[in-house]
């Protein structure tokens, strides 16, 4: 990839859109036209990036990424509305977080204005690979590595920050809820670690136990904290929520499980429909004691967990019509995808001109 | 970097030495002439890579390796011997936990064999990079890595075994024993993660700690156990060994820190030396109360340190000429730059033919 060699883009063409089965639309990766690309050097700032074709990195095999995992990502969606026009969800929450996995991480970040700049430069690059209304969205997938070469000591002379785009549709497949494995020997993340940044270094260390659940037929694994293993944190890529009568609990933001953008927009909306909202510590009896399970994420949006099974032991939740999941769903996806007027500030409108 | 547009490296040319200032070589990156690489598609074994020209790769945006952490490393090193033959030492060894990280992170891996030859080759193909005789040591580092694209689910499409080389002088600068800080915030790894593998998701973690101590004019960081905080584990990258009358002491490998391969010739060498020689749990109180302390590692060999700060106070250790560690630091020098026999059978021989 030689950015000075392709100074533009290849123009978006007259198509609307791009030759996709939008009925068929999972959630993985499809290539798209165009990328976002940034660099900077060791002791300075991001700069304006460009929009670049989709193509393979050139990278160092010495970069500090691949030798010491220095590396963050994000997740966000650009939704085709109704009416044509464009919209992002909290672009700037996106933006903050990766600032705050980058101090963790000791890397320079762009600006939130950058970032947001950066979204939509590849949202429009890409634009035909917006799926069409009630039919998914754009993901964008920005990272923030280490790309300079580095053996044994510090610094790392340059860092990368580039944002692509895959359509997607839905994370998970279960229409009907999800079943979950609560994992009870493989921990997340620790008090110190990385669990409460986006770092890519929380991801594939839990592969392992992700694989043997899904072959035992569960649908994702929900993880219990690594100080006592009797606290429920959070599923792969998705925070989660418990119900009872007129409470809703979910796991506080102690430095082990991710500040989910869903999770902060959840909080706030079940607290409107006149729930009472606790941040605490959530014992694995309290979920399994529980009305309704919820997960909540970027990729997940709000779902339901059907069952959670806990030393072979299965517990089955209320699930579909009439949760508060389904519920906070609909509100939510209304507003990302511009169905009802946003009274929040949530969404962020993209400019076609 | 495209393998069969480059069929044959470079050949080494007569120079017997590249233009290194060999005195000045201290332990960073430099770049050398040729690496290799290997490709494996999920479901497939890796078959025989091949030597090509040092390069970047080109790597997937959406790499499991950049998103989501799926990395190893190793590292060993050739030596040049005064009668000019060209040794390793155990390279088996790294190929054997290379496996055993390959199977923690979901890899498939090279056999032992593939990845001694692997090493060989890439020695060969660098010849003139390795140090003269009492200069240093040619460094390989080999990394194991999803290169393949993947969003949301698995399987991983691809992955890349890769070796290249840098020759290397010390790696601490310190030649008057280390002085470490014992991190009492930050822990390095808890039990079911990654911390005994060579997984690059152990390293860029534990930076902010590690630059803060460099700041505060420490040489490294020594990690306390993540359950406890009470326990010694390791380095940034390296074991960590007490003496105290004739017992040696070394934490046991329980799945949090690195079966280092200079740990075990240690174990074994401080054995034949007449210690008693302990695996077991051990306090900060024991490394405080120690005559002598010293840490292992392919980098750092076997190096004094000299002092430990803990909570601010500062406790000194025996240090420099008549100390285990310098008799251990000759003894394994001796045995991996083939000055004495080899009687153990740790040495390997590159046939330059």
């Amino acid at each position: 990839m030689a950015p000075s060699a392709q100074p533009l883009p290849p123009s978006v063409s007259d198509e609307k859109y791009a030759n996709v089965k939008w009925e068929e639309l999972g959630f993985g990766f499809v290539r798209t036209d165009n990328m976002y690309v940034a660099k900077c050097s060791f002791g300075e700032s991001f700069q304006e990036g460009k929009i670049v074709p989709y193509a393979d990195f050139e990278i160092s095999p010495c970069s500090s990424v691949l030798n010491y995992g220095q590396g963050l990502y994000e997740g966000l969606k650009a939704y085709r509305t109704e009416d044509d026009r464009i919209i992002l969800f909290r672009p700037d929450q996106n933006g903050l977080r990766l600032q705050a996995g980058a101090d963790r991480l000791c890397m320079p970040y762009p600006s939130v204005e950058q970032f947001v700049s950066a979204i939509k430069q590849v949202v429009l690059a890409n634009k035909k690979w917006i799926p069409p209304p009630g039919k998914g969205a754009l993901y964008l997938r920005p990272l923030l590595f280490g790309s300079g070469p580095i053996l044994g000591s510090l610094p790392v002379p340059e860092f990368n920050f580039t944002v692509f785009a895959c359509p997607v549709g839905r994370y998970h497949k279960d229409n009907s809820g999800l079943n979950l494995k609560i994992e009870d020997k493989v921990r997340r993340a620790f008090s110190s670690g990385t669990g409460g940044v986006k770092s890519i270094t929380n991801y594939s260390p839990v592969w392992i136990t992700m694989i043997e659940a899904k072959k035992q037929g569960f649908s994702d694994v929900l993880f219990l904290d690594a100080a006592t293993g009797k606290n429920v944190e959070e599923l792969f890529a998705a925070n989660v929520f418990i119900v009872k009568g007129n409470v809703v609990t979910t796991p506080e933001l102690s430095g082990t499980i991710l500040a989910g953008i869903t999770r902060k927009c959840v909080i706030e909306l079940a607290s409107d429909f006149g729930y009472k909202v606790e941040e605490r510590v959530v014992p694995v009896e309290d979920l399994i004691d529980a009305e309704e399970v919820f997960c909540t994420g970027t990729a997940a949006i709000v779902t339901n967990i059907a069952s959670v099974t806990f030393k072979d032991k299965k517990t089955e939740f209320k699930n579909g019509e009439g949760t508060l999941a389904s519920k906070l769903f609909k509100t939510l996806v209304d507003i990302q995808t511009g169905r009802v007027e946003d009274t929040k500030g949530w969404t962020v409108e993209i400019d076609q001109c």
